[in-house]
């Protein structure tokens, strides 16, 4: 059996914890002991690997978030990256193919196909048993899993089943409704989508030469950008007949909006926060090193960051897209394969940035073309290479770069360094990669 | 006539607008276009300059605040600086002092003495002129600006007049009531205590004889942390007889809340800052750069610097100062004579600060025992003075700043340096301060 997990892209609506380079799945803001946090993409990892002694697992996401998540999953986990991003039927369809051709993966196993980011109890997972055994004991070509709707929501789209009983034929696909449609649905014994699949590979590898016209993982990679930008419901599910589902009972939640988030936050706050004691179901995530102070809030949740703050009553915190979107600043936090970079000054023509990289982490080797740089290096000890030339350096080495010089660092331990960078016209763009020497 | 301005000491209850070293009267938060904002002390500034063709203004305050009070008004006004803080009396005592010793006022001259920051009509100081008038042809050693009350309010002292007249015998001082007892007092005429008085010098300096023991400002400021720690109410205005008040009817309103300071923004907010359609009655001052989303909040008030965030219900707010001295952080902002500072990072041997130079100004010569610093000019040029040695500094400079090496900057025109200092047990405290060469 074969998981595979759909990563997503940038997401708007946990700004400022989320930009366009940081998805929702790897916030850290779940913890068992209110001191570890850990982020949805551990806790599903680790609620799979609790669940299935053995189970390879897949993750299809974008080239940008390959290297991050290698970083957070240490071990055992392949990874199908996208060249560009698409909609779930592309991306599931490489996936297949990448299995088969790269992986050797026979195209009898069962796949089951899921997104990384639901939060759910160890049974939703129980209920991937019975999928698998369903795609390799029934008739059926496609198996789904609906799930039980604790209210008539307008989020999600809905499955209507035959019949009321564990497993089900489905009878149709509905999109998401109003409210007085999705209680029609559910008097029908309607179930929430949840965006998961079980088939054999072979279904998938069929759907791909039948839809995408080839299977092959090289041709797929090779024309990625030019293939339809449509979800594995509207390219297969909904025209499957031969389909069943699989109901599942337990909590399931799309903790994709603050709202739902902060309902399953263990501890009311994380980072430096202080409540007073009139505050009421309000939630408080703090990435920066402000001190907060909250007095007298109900239901309002805070989240500060290097990219913003949010202060928004929680329902309406959902609606936030379209004011994120006439934000039009630099990203101030990034999480590299090296490690992690936060604005801490933006200037006219100056940026000034702190570096964290991880012990034995290396930057590629670049340079710029319109900006100099000057690197104090305030923690740790490694190797700066300045066109082709090495230099150790310890705490309190300065490096000044000018432009068109190509550099790198190599961090022996963990290192920080404050890096100011002064020209006109400072972008990410200007950033020319070299091949490394050392 | 002489008009005598107590600017008072840190405040914690603008957290963190205000901190240990800004005091409320220094937060630009007054607009008339909504573009170009003043602080409290710079509208009171205007005021008086507005409603008197001809006086003499002095700011009784501390040492500490002097010269950024220079930088705030540029001329015409005279600078009363107490060695260290005392309570009002003292104050008053070594300003009266002052203006005869230092700056030979006649002894019979009209001194109006009232805080710095009020945030009041401009009818408001027509009222001095009936009160300096008062001083001069009745027979009343005092003189004492009542303000009319608008509600039983527990925050202020009550004067009890003899009558309702417009000006009145006073009867009583009363301390801060609740407010069953404050109704009372409106009932029999009751008027709330702004702090403003009106005397000869003589009656000030005559007082500090008797309380004082002398009027001389040379002994008072040799002895000034030993004098008594008093208000100049519980000092002198309880004790006098012949004492007048005169009533004030306009608007009046004590600033030194969130709750009171939103109410008379015109802006309901500064800075880079986003509402939501559903906002009610809530304001954001945002003093950082990072951009702030608020939405659904009613009465709500967010306070941002680099000192951190306060998110309040505006009523609640009022109680924040528990919450503020549990806060244990360096102060991140701090106004001096030569600019502004601002840490834009805090690490364990690492504190990373962005410098703001004025056109002209220098720090003082100084070197730090038990950290080195790295400085990068960022905007602006200037001279760079290291144990003697004149170094001219333009844009991408870096001066490596070692451990006792003497320093200082002076600013040709205006300057940004980012200045990284590394060390152990980093504090503002470890400064040598040395005679300036230049």
């Amino acid at each position: 059996m074969q998981i595979i997990l759909l990563s997503g892209g940038s997401g708007k609506r946990l700004w400022p914890l989320s930009n366009d380079v940081r998805s929702k799945q790897f916030v850290k803001i779940f913890s068992d002991d209110g001191e570890n946090f850990e982020s949805m993409l551990q806790r599903v990892f680790k609620q799979i690997r609790r669940n299935f002694s053995d189970v390879s697992i897949t993750v299809s996401t974008s080239r940008a978030q390959k290297k991050i998540i290698k970083k957070y999953i240490d071990s055992g986990v392949e990874i199908s990256a996208e060249p560009c991003r698409r909609n779930t039927f592309p991306a599931i369809a490489l996936t297949a193919a990448f299995l088969r051709d790269a992986k050797n993966i026979s195209v009898d196993e069962e796949i089951i196909i899921c997104p990384i980011d639901p939060y759910v109890e160890d049974d939703y997972f129980s209920t991937f048993k019975t999928m698998a055994e369903l795609v390799k004991t029934s008739a059926a070509n496609l198996i789904l899993l609906g799930i039980n709707p604790t209210y008539p929501s307008e989020k999600y789209g809905y499955i209507i089943p035959a019949s009321k009983d564990f497993i089900s034929e489905v009878l149709e696909f509905k999109e998401k409704p109003d409210v007085s449609t999705a209680e029609k649905y559910i008097e029908r014994g309607g179930l929430w989508n949840g965006g998961v699949f079980a088939c054999k590979l072979s279904y998938l590898l069929e759907k791909s030469r039948e839809i995408l016209r080839t299977d092959s993982h090289a041709e797929l990679l090779k024309n990625y950008s030019e293939l339809p930008n449509t979800s594995f419901d509207y390219a297969v599910s909904e025209h499957e007949k031969n389909i069943k589902v699989v109901r599942y009972f337990g909590e399931w939640k799309d903790v994709g909006t603050w709202n739902t988030l902060t309902d399953v936050m263990r501890e009311k706050s994380i980072g430096k926060v202080q409540f007073d004691s009139t505050c009421e179901n309000s939630h408080v995530v703090n990435e920066t090193d402000l001190p907060i102070i909250a007095m007298g809030l109900k239901n309002i949740v805070v989240a500060a960051s290097a990219d913003g703050i949010l202060v928004a009553d929680k329902t309406q915190s959902a609606l936030m897209k379209s004011l994120v979107e006439k934000i039009h600043e630099p990203i101030r936090f990034a999480e590299k394969s090296w490690g992690v970079y936060q604005v801490v000054d933006a200037d006219e023509d100056s940026l000034t940035i702190k570096v964290f990289l991880e012990a034995g982490a290396r930057m590629r080797y670049h340079s710029h073309e319109r900006r100099e740089e000057i690197w104090t290096v305030i923690e740790g000890k490694g190797k700066i290479v300045l066109d082709g030339e090495i230099k150790f350096v310890n705490v309190g080495d300065v490096i000044k770069i000018s432009a068109e010089v190509k550099h790198t660092v190599i961090a022996e331990t963990k290192m920080k360094l404050i890096e100011v960078q002064i020209g006109k016209d400072i972008t990410v763009e200007d950033k020319i990669l070299w091949e490394d020497l050392l």
